[in-house]
C-alpha cells in the first residue's frame, strides 16, 4: 500500500512540469498572428501589421515657418530697407504674384513661399507702414530663412513607419498627415472567462455560510482589460456536468477560454472531464508554479483553453505568466508582459518550494543607494486578496532554490 | 520709428511669461475636483475617492487551503494512522456532522473545516481504502495545518484601500471580493477639440496645393485617449468670425476646450477675439516655450479654455505640458504627467533660446555603464512630424541656457 502511494508521488512529480516547459507546450500551439484593419485611432497602443509609407511630400510645398515678410534676401543686405508690399499670403493660400526685386509679400505661418522670394523676415523685425503700403525691415536675413522646404521632412514614396511597431501618440501624428484612417495591426484574440464553483455568489451578493464572492472574473478582466483586451464573461457555472458542458461549449467559441476552478484534484473537479468530452485535447494539467499548480492548457479547434485553480492569487498569478505570454506573441508584442527586473531582498525567504513562486512583494526605489530593494509581504498565501492588493511585484523564487538571505538579488515581476 | 518698435519687442518679451508662472495661473483656475460613480471594472487606473471598507471577514469561515482530510491532529501524532471518513465536504457545502476522535472528513480546497477538526491533511499524504471507507494518514500534521482561519486576511469593517489609491488590477480583486461593484472615482472632465485653418483637410483627403492635412485633433486625441480621457472632436473650423463663433460656443460647453491654430500674431489669428467676445477672460496669451509660444489660456464660466498654435509639434508639447499638468490635479493623478529623468547628451545642443525648448531627442539605456543617454534628432522645427514620430523623449533645455556639450546631464521628458 505504501509502495503503490511512493508510485503516485513519483508520478504526480513528472506530471508537473517546469514553467519553462509549460510556456514551451503553449507557445508550440499558439495559432499564426493575423493582421486585422482597425481607425487610425484604434491603432494606438497596438502594434503595426505592415510597413506605412507617405503619400506625399511634407512639406508639399516649400512654406513660410514664421509670420512675416517673404522677399529676396538680397534685397535687405543692408538694414533698414524699405519694400513695397504687393499681396497678402494667408495659410491656406497661394500668392497670385510673383515677387519681383524690391518687393514684399505679406506671409502667414504656413502659407507658401511666393515665387521669386528666397527667405522670410519674421514680422518681430519689421514694421509696416500702412501710408505707403511698404514694410520696413529692421534685420538683414539669410537666403533660406524662415523657410521649410518641400519634402525636407518626408518625400512621398518614403517609409514612415517600418512593421511590428507599436503605435505611440507621436506615431498617430506622422499616420494622420500621410493619411491613414485606418491601420493594418495584428489582430486581437477574442477572450472568454468563467468561473466554477457551487461555493461562488456574485459580487453584489453578501457570502452566507461557506460561500465565496467571485472575484476571479473581476480580475482577469482587470488584468487584461489594463494591457487593451476586451474580455467576455459568462460569470459563475454550478460545478456540474449539464451547466459546465454548457458553458464550456459557449466559452470554446472563443479564440481564449479561460476557465476558474474546477481543475485541482478534488472529486468535484470535473472541468478536464468536461473538457475532454467537449474535444478538447489537453497538453499540460500541472504545472510546477506556486501558486497554481493545476493548471489545464487544451486545445478544442481553433481555441486555446485554459483552465485555472479557482482561488484568486494562483488565478491572478497564472494569467499574468501565462495568458500575458499568449497575448505578447498572437499579438506581437513583448510590451504585454509584466516587465522584470532586479532587486534586492530587504529581508530573508526562508521557505522555498520544489515549484517556481511567485511571492507578496512591494518593491523601491531606495534614493540613497539608486537600488530597487523589494521587501516581501507576509500573506496567507494563494486566497490572500488583501496581500496581493498591497503587492507591486511578485517575488520569483525558483524551484529548488536554497534559502535566500537578506540582500540577495532576486528577480520580481512588477505588477503596475 | 526704430525706437518705437524697440519698445514692441520689450513688451514682447514682458507678456511672455514663464512655462512655470503660466503653469501656476493655470493651476489657480483650475476648479475644485469632483467625483463621480463608475462600474468596478471602469475604476481600473483610476483614483479612488472615498476609503473603502470591506463588508465581511475574509475569509469569512475557517476553510481549508488544500484537498484533503479534516481531522484532529493529536490522533495522527504516530502515522501510520486510519480513521474512519463520515463525511465528504466539497467547497460551498457545510458539514452535516461534528467530528469525533478517530474520525475524518474528506474536505475539498475553500470548504469550511467541520467542527471539532483543528487541522487538515493533504490528499497527498493519505490513501483511501473504499473496503473499509477510512483513510490511511501517512504523515503527521500540526495543529492548524492547511487552514485558512477566519478574519485572518481582513476584518469586517477593516479599510481595505484608501482614498486617493490609484486602481490597479490587484485593487480590482480586492475589491470585488468585498463587495463593491460600484466605486467612486475623481471625476474626468469632458474634453472637447478642434482646429481652426482654412489651409486645412481631412485625414482622408490629398492635400492640394497649399493645403494641409488637419493630423492636430489626432494627435491631441492620441495623446489622451492614451492616459485613459475620451475626446470629443468638432474637427476644422474655417478661419472666419461666424464659423468660428459657431464651433467655440459648442465647445466651450465642455469642461475643458481645445483649440488648435489661429493664435498667432498672424492677421488671420481671430480666435482670441472670438473668444472674448464669447465672454472668455484671457489670462494667458503667450509663454516662453519653444516650439509653442503662442498659448492662449482662458476661462469661460466653468470651462478651461486653450488656443494651441496651429504647428503640430507645438500642439504635441502643449498638450503634453500643459493639458495634461489640468487632467493631473482634477483627477488627482499625477501618473498622468510624463515622467521627467536625467540622462547624458551624446551630442552637444548649440542653440539655445530665451525659451525653454522640448527637442526631439532619442533616449535609451547604455548596457556598459547602466546610465541613460539621449540623443538629439536634428528636426526641422515645429512642423516636422516624421522627427516627433522618431522620438521617445523631448530633451528639455532651459530658457537661456548655455550651449550644452557633449555628456551633459539634462532633463528629458519620457513619452512613451
Amino acid at each position: 500500500m505504501v509502495f503503490l502511494d511512493i508510485w503516485a508521488v513519483l508520478r504526480n512529480l513528472e506530471d508537473m512540469i517546469s514553467i519553462e516547459k509549460a510556456l514551451d507546450i503553449i507557445r508550440q500551439n499558439i495559432p499564426a498572428s493575423q493582421l486585422e484593419t482597425v481607425s487610425l485611432l484604434d491603432s494606438l497602443g497596438r502594434v503595426i501589421g505592415e510597413d506605412m509609407f507617405s503619400d506625399i511630400d511634407m512639406p508639399s510645398f516649400d512654406k513660410s515657418a514664421m509670420d512675416g515678410y517673404a522677399l529676396r534676401s538680397e534685397d535687405i543686405k543692408l538694414p533698414p530697407v524699405e519694400l513695397e508690399v504687393i499681396e497678402i499670403v494667408p495659410a491656406g493660400k497661394v500668392a497670385t504674384k510673383e515677387l519681383k526685386p524690391g518687393k514684399a509679400i505679406k506671409i502667414m505661418t504656413g502659407a507658401p513661399i511666393p515665387l521669386g522670394a528666397d527667405a522670410v523676415i519674421i514680422k518681430e523685425d519689421t514694421q509696416y507702414i500702412s501710408s505707403t503700403q511698404t514694410v520696413r525691415c529692421f534685420k538683414r536675413v539669410e537666403r533660406a530663412a524662415n523657410i521649410c522646404f518641400k519634402a525636407e521632412d518626408v518625400k512621398k514614396g518614403e517609409m514612415v513607419i517600418s512593421r511590428d511597431t507599436k503605435i505611440t501618440p507621436q506615431h498617430i501624428a506622422l499616420l494622420s498627415a500621410v493619411g491613414k484612417d485606418k491601420v493594418r495591426v495584428y489582430k486581437y484574440p477574442t477572450i472568454t472567462i468563467a468561473s466554477s464553483g457551487d461555493e461562488l455568489v456574485e459580487i453584489t451578493q453578501k457570502p452566507i455560510g461557506a460561500q465565496v464572492r467571485n472575484s476571479n472574473t473581476y480580475s482577469i478582466q482587470a488584468q487584461l482589460n489594463n494591457v487593451g483586451f476586451k474580455v467576455t464573461s459568462l460569470s459563475i457555472v454550478k460545478d456540474e456536468m449539464d451547466s459546465l458542458t454548457k458553458k464550456i461549449s459557449q466559452g470554446l467559441r472563443a479564440d481564449i477560454f479561460i476557465l476558474t476552478g474546477g481543475v485541482s484534484v478534488g472529486d468535484y473537479d470535473i472541468v478536464e472531464e468536461v473538457l475532454k468530452k467537449l474535444g478538447t485535447e489537453i497538453l499540460i494539467d500541472q504545472v510546477a508554479i506556486k501558486p497554481g499548480k493545476p493548471f489545464v492548457f487544451g486545445k478544442n479547434k481553433h481555441c486555446l483553453v485554459f483552465g485555472l485553480p479557482g482561488n484568486p492569487v494562483s488565478v491572478f498569478v497564472s494569467t499574468e505568466v501565462f495568458i500575458k505570454e499568449v497575448l505578447s506573441i498572437l499579438c506581437n508584442d513583448p510590451g504585454l508582459k509584466n516587465p522584470i527586473i532586479k532587486a534586492i531582498l530587504t529581508e530573508p525567504i526562508e521557505r522555498t518550494s520544489n515549484r517556481q513562486q511567485y511571492l507578496f512583494a512591494r518593491c523601491y526605489l531606495e534614493a540613497e543607494t539608486n537600488l530597487w530593494k523589494v521587501e516581501p509581504i507576509k500573506g496567507h498565501g494563494s486566497a490572500d486578496i488583501a496581500s496581493l492588493s498591497r503587492s507591486n511585484v511578485f517575488i520569483i523564487v525558483p524551484a529548488d532554490s536554497p534559502p535566500l538571505p537578506s540582500n540577495s538579488p532576486v528577480s520580481v515581476m512588477v505588477l503596475e
